[in-house]
């Protein structure tokens, strides 16, 4: 058994990416698990390529993508991805789509199927703060997680997907006023969780 | 040299107090100077005369007392105290002040003359959010400020003082929709922090 | 030509419900078309219900859907609508159900076929804060208008249709923290604007 | 009898500013006193000269100063000044003090002896959030509170005076994501009730 977790790289303004710092720390087995990490390129369609190609390579069973919410107070466990790419920044390479679907052939959203209410639970019994989230926003982490889960049904049918969004790391918001951060380290246990519980979950 | 470093008891809804949490968790000894810690209980009046109680005795030239500031996401130096005591919840022996001056014969406010920006500077510096605050509030945290500084100009004229609000836990906020929070390991490390600034400047 | 507007009663703890105060405060007729005003039950399917048969007797171009989101700054208009119950409170009725889908044979999501840019733009011309939401959540207002949109795209397919919601009035925040509001002046303007903008749109 | 009221121009990157649009808006008379309104330019000190050479002109028996508190929800009623300048931003004349204080001989701090309490009730009462403040900041408008409370116990002893910050309009915050904002019709409301109550209580 296999568990593929992404972060992205850095985007808008920023120097790092709180998601890819956090899967680096990550161990290389969770339970008697192996667990891949993938740095994924903040640019649209090539994070999906990326992620598919890894996928392809590697079959995991269990596929979290991870990325940056900027200004959430709480590890955020994300529901459903919806087939719009709408941007009101550029990503990596300057791509700026408006009101486009992802995939003509794709359905309007798809939701994760990871056991997300037992993530959030798990999550919180540790002490860290989690939550459900209704939306991924238009920009690349919603992308990604439309694409993870179109390739899951179309092609990996046996895996479960879905996408952890990460607040902001206290040395990210040092000058910006009143915005939430979480230790990096709470970050990485959060995730560690995540994974055990999918693993869990997955097995049963 | 002593530095006097102090928290509180947990109050109103909360069952710990992160101040004294991260208070318990400093090292004895910071540069080279002896570092005394105390809980201070939250009550109004009574707070006061245990911290002035604990200044007899040891006489420390530093004195930093810390409190809980839910709903803030970073480390606030506090600049100011104001002569009045105005509660919304009673504190842990049932008084609720309105619009009372704590003592008749004092100013109208005091001012922190610990080295606040340079403290605020210090803790950003190890990359944990920190801010000045220009109110520390009319409930215990305000008049423990008060007071400490009232005793200071009268009896303790060498001393330096100021009031550290820190965020809640992470723990705390598991059941508070978008409330921020910082891990007691950067509140303990940004203490730290402060303490050893406010040493190298009272040596100046 | 006719546009269907419609508000909910009041829920949770609240005793009006800012949608329908605003919904019942517009004018008869907006450019030369009428305008025909319903309120909805906050009760999961009966909303869908009510706002069905409605529908099937008057025959309307345009529908749109308004509801209340307590804590929002601005008009938001909503995006998409996903096939999910997922209440954290009882709706009017005492209904509370968790992770259930609206309807069994329906799509995962339904975009809403407002000109919603078109909408938000028009809003903040006229000066009021608006902006596109990617979630309408997954209590009644988002079951609401994922059943209007279901029933739009299998029985009335030359209508259009989705949901706005409006921030709290200020009488409703006085004892609620740092929390926004919006005049309902500006809702009801927010609102006609919102209409108006729709019937040019749908004659184009 | 007479009340002065008074409002700042615009500053920082705003076209206009609420608080003199209010001003501007309010009737000529309340109950049976005359109104009579100022405008202060954002200017440390400047702005201090201005309202004191308006108040040995027109001798009134009520100063309120209001200016603009971005961000904020409520209208917000000032407690205190306190006897320091620290910016952030340039002033209007491209002055930025950093931690001075604002008169040599001044205390440390001025409660406002408006009837702070009561105002925020009665404007609660007519449906407009509004709270207690304890802190205008560091800039010009703590700086003219201060100036104005200074020379209330100084010079015009039979004087009360305050200061009130309001929010946004809606039309500044078109851009400005997730900033509540509050129509100048409540605002104006609400200044005219402060001045009701202020003169009320002044008479009793």
């Amino acid at each position: 058994m296999r568990v593929l977790i992404t972060g992205f790289d850095p985007f808008g303004k920023e120097k790092i990416n709180p998601s890819f710092e956090a899967v680096k720390r990550l161990p290389d087995k969770i339970l008697d698990v192996e667990i891949i990490k993938l740095e994924i390129p903040t640019v649209f369609y090539k994070s999906i390529e990326t992620l598919r190609s890894k996928m392809c390579e590697i079959q995991p069973e269990i596929v979290i993508c991870t990325g940056q919410a900027g200004g959430r107070s709480a590890i955020s466990v994300e529901r459903i991805a919806i087939n719009i790419d709408d941007a009101r920044i550029e990503d990596n390479e300057g791509n700026k789509p408006e009101d486009k679907p992802i995939f003509f052939d794709g359905e309007n959203a798809y939701f994760s199927n990871l056991p997300i209410k037992k993530i959030v639970k798990g999550i919180k019994e540790i002490g860290i703060p989690a939550e459900i989230s209704n939306s991924a926003g238009t920009f690349v982490c919603n992308h990604l997680l439309y694409g993870l889960m179109y390739y899951i049904q179309r092609d990996f049918k046996k895996a479960i997907g879905g996408f952890i969004h990460v607040p902001y790391l206290p040395e990210q918001v040092l000058e910006k006023n009143n915005t939430p951060s979480m230790s990096l380290d709470n970050i990485v246990e959060a995730l560690e969780k995540a994974i055990e519980v999918s693993i869990t979950e997955y097995r049963k």
